[in-house]
């Protein structure tokens, strides 16, 4: 992974990024310490380690599906399923809907939504993987109730066993007891791990293992990244991340747009959204965390990051090499004018698209940090996983907001209850 | 159509209300005015009418392809596809892929991308349909020349001709030459409508009709809410829509969240964001346009939108009902407690949570418009379709700036070309 802030010179100069990366050392500092204290909410910062002994398990787990079913429904909503939609729609190709196919439910209240998913799982040998610690939020809950009703008319009960398994507290609550009370298997929310910084717990390593990915390969890109007993020395690209973002924010950007040139990334930007929006919006502070796919969005939002109000910077995810290569075709009539570049692969216009977009934007205004990784794979996906969650966790102390709440969440809730009675 | 703007009393007073719409009314009259002198890129103004004519060649073409193939891939960036996008998504099925496949191509640079739809036709009836008012736009010239090569190969020459049409200039340029010579059927992109204003014309009608939907109501609920004879004082939710934001820019908001309910109007909000964007975003003006889709999104970007920095306000496009219905079903065990809401249909679970989080965020001093249609269907996009391109052009020309061209998207591409000399 390369950390590349050399676009970053026009907009700040040594001076203040030297103080913002003291500030970031003594946050990072403290983030160590307080995982060696008491460590609540903390153990995402050790999990790429502490899974290991459950990795068997989980492998065997998405086996059994694997082999029994043509169609797996991942029922959860927020860190419940984007770890894994991140992950997952990073990894398998464009069009891949055949067999395993992976489904989300349970992350929204349409009801269309739902009932063409039933229609389309007809005729199917399905299973079903529910994620969610207490087991009655109610978006995942309701849809939990439609397909296990589904599968045990169309399959029958002794499939639905089989074919079930939750992921969920193991010592209480409502999933938990469903668990029990029919036998499905059960694998573990950890206590001290918040949603969104649980992908590498069996919250997201379990569907991702069911969809055929390799989940060693994503600990192993997380574990040599990074490790508490590390020293913060060793986490320089992590700390000129969040020194940059402070800084950003310090000189009145309010917008960070995450950027990627692959299609596929769009599922890992909602991952980071979630990360960094509910991590950091709070206490009226906090960069609006938003996404965008180039050259696609170029023709759509380009013209506002180009010459629009100045309140962006921009993060762009960089992957050096494509799965496969395409040269641009030659044509007889060469009526578009493309001949000349035959001899180049559309991913180097890719590139060459890249590195034009930089250049403009950076003239037109707009601070750039580019995050390169060489390729879309498992490792490299751990690695940023733990990249960013590190950064997120230091960003929020270094503008005095709690990482791991999200007490703005409760409040359309307890409006929802409240109409409902 | 509802135009619902009680949640803003507690943020705009009635006398600035006044001051914004007198400003509102000149701005839409001089827009009129400029239709009726020259009318320059104002062709859009009067399409639902001047496209008549036009239908039944599109139809006919549509029936011929959707006879022939089984999969029809749309080849086009920017304003060459985001109003099909916008359309089809928000009327197929969640989960239709089956027949009449209908696929997005030439609005990336992703090898792996046009690689996998390579793969994916294999073997099937597939036909194109290009859309690029000159035919040089990079990502859309290269992957029209991959496909065609392809179907010529895959199918045959006699083949490729009866089914590749082009949406283009009916005079010059390099797609109309390429037409010309193989003899492709073509449709015109009108001179006097940009790229964002053409859904209504066949650059967005003819990808609709071949994903079988009904354009002649599309065209009926564009037509019946706006036609440029019908009085400025018929426009009044227009301009109400128009005023709001204007204040809401005045009074230091800089995010706009277009938000649904309903997770298939992401395409809708997709081209939402480019209308508005591409627009208004120049002269180091205009509000960021982003969308969320909520529930979803609640357990991501939630927290922000409750408590971070209140840059932000809402609109919320609501649909009163789902094509649809079904009750969250009963369980004998209830261990989820959901059995007191077993006689509410999902839909009606999903109005709570809207009102209910309409309430949080206004508490939370964020600003919410609400536009409601009654169902998505043809008709009520049609209407959506001049509501927000009327609304874009008032916008625009309220802060003065020109809804028409896009200076900004030419930077980067400038780049491209010398860095790929």
């Amino acid at each position: 992974m390369i950390f590349d802030i050399t676009n970053m010179a026009n907009f700040v100069n040594n001076d203040e990024l030297k103080v913002a990366q003291r500030k970031a050392i003594e946050a990072m500092q403290s983030l160590v310490e307080d995982y060696e204290n008491d460590g609540d909410m903390l153990g995402w910062m050790s999990i790429a380690a502490d899974i290991r002994p459950l990795i068997d398990n989980i492998e065997r787990c998405a086996s059994h599906m694997r082999r029994d079913c043509d169609a797996i429904v991942i029922c959860g909503i927020g860190g419940s399923y984007l770890g894994a939609f991140a992950v997952i729609s990073a990894l398998k190709g464009y069009f891949d809907y055949d067999k395993h196919e992976i489904l989300f439910a349970g992350n929204n209240l349409s009801q269309d939504y739902l009932l063409d998913m039933c229609d389309h799982l007809e005729g199917r040998k399905y299973g079903v993987v529910c994620i969610s610690k207490s087991g009655t939020t109610l978006e995942t809950a309701i849809a939990f109730r439609v397909l296990r009703n589904k599968m045990e008319e169309d399959l029958g009960l002794e499939w639905a066993k089989e074919h079930i398994v939750c992921v969920t507290d193991l010592t209480k609550g409502a999933l938990h007891d469903i668990a029990v009370l029919n036998g499905y298997q059960m694998f573990e929310v950890p206590d001290n791990i918040g949603g969104r910084f649980s992908v590498l717990s069996a919250v997201g390593l379990l569907p991702i293992a069911i969809a055929g990915f390799d989940i060693r390969q994503l600990i192993a890109g997380a574990f040599d990244f990074y490790r508490p007993h590390r020293g913060v020395e060793q986490c320089g690209e992590i700390l000129d991340y969040a020194s940059m973002r402070y800084l950003m924010s310090q000189k009145g950007k309010k917008v960070e747009n995450f950027v990627s040139f692959e299609p596929k990334l769009r599922g890992f930007s909602e991952w980071w959204k979630q990360l960094f929006g509910e991590s950091e919006g709070k206490d009226g502070k906090g960069l609006f965390p938003t996404s965008a796919t180039y050259t696609t969005d170029l023709h759509s939002l380009g013209q506002y990051v180009q010459q629009g109000d100045r309140i962006l910077f921009e993060t762009i995810l960089s992957v050096e090499n494509s799965n496969r290569e395409l040269e641009v075709p030659r044509t007889q009539d060469n009526l578009d004018k493309l001949n000349k570049y035959s001899w180049y692969t559309i991913g180097y216009m890719n590139s060459a698209a890249e590195k034009g977009t930089v250049m403009a934007h950076v003239a037109g205004d707009v601070p750039t940090i580019r995050i390169v990784i060489p390729k879309i794979n498992e490792y490299h996906l751990g690695q940023l996983i733990y990249f960013f969650e590190i950064a997120c966790a230091v960003s929020c102390k270094m503008t005095g907001v709690n990482p791991f709440n999200q007490p703005g969440v409760e409040d359309y809730k307890a409006n929802i209850r409240k109409l409902l009675k």
